[in-house]
């Protein structure tokens, strides 16, 4: 479990990965993102996307499930936002993963245990091409704080 | 349902309501983000957030079929990116409606049959607190493009 402390510029993490299929696509759209180039490869062959391709907050919300287990931050993977660039379209087949950097880390003036941690991360298929990149500011705690929240930690 | 020539600077969308429940932010976090303050009340009360509190990227999902649902653009909802900010965090007994607004539509120099439409949507619960702000910035087709994708298309 990783606290302020113990991250620096430039460490990166590597996560697992997660396979795109028609079928995942298709259910993830039919609640969130129900737009015909999300729900049907015919729909979608008339559309801009020319077949079907994943919702980008299915890609998203995938981002975060691999960064949650690739990054053990102790207090939990807290951010005020996130910056979401989909540079080409996610479609069955891809094979994803996430690889995380560390670009910032900023302690607090004002609050001793805490920081903020600038964070790159691209989502990438296993041709190499990149799905999505996320750009975010995570709230960091030190180990003294005493907050929980990481994927690893005892509930 | 809409095209580039039918949308200008000001107008305005409401979208239909999304509940929130202890049950549907515990099914998304086992799946998407799965962190103890997404999992468990009684683990989240250790944590910053001091109770159970939705992932964010459940309240981005659910905005985009809110917004889908509300704003019927012919060809669909396409953005390259997003630009979220979660200013509050969303709780179990949150009612979330979305609020789209159009800021700028910018007809493209190269390509007649389209252009960039940038929107700024809020996602908000019943009590007026805004839990989240969307900026991203759409393409959209003239309907001489021929171009289909929204969720009322014929598909």
């Amino acid at each position: 479990m990783l606290y302020l402390d113990d991250l620096k510029i430039g460490d990166r993490f590597i996560s697992e990965t997660y396979a795109i299929t028609d079928e995942n696509i298709i259910a993830f759209a039919e609640h969130y993102d129900p737009q015909p180039f999300h729900l049907s490869d015919t729909a979608a062959k008339e559309s801009f996307f020319g077949g079907l391709a994943a919702s980008g907050w299915q890609v998203g919300s995938i981002t975060m499930r691999l960064i949650a287990h690739s990054f053990p931050v102790a207090s939990g993977i807290i951010g005020g936002g996130v910056d979401l660039r989909w540079l080409t379209p996610t479609r069955p087949g891809d094979i994803l993963h996430v690889e995380t950097e560390i670009l910032e880390v900023i302690p607090s003036k004002s609050k001793p245990d805490r920081g903020v941690v600038k964070i790159h991360a691209k989502t990438i298929n296993q041709h190499g091409e990149t799905r999505q990149t996320f750009d975010s500011s995570l709230l960091v705690f030190r180990a003294s704080a005493g907050i929980k929240g990481g994927i690893f930690a005892p509930s």
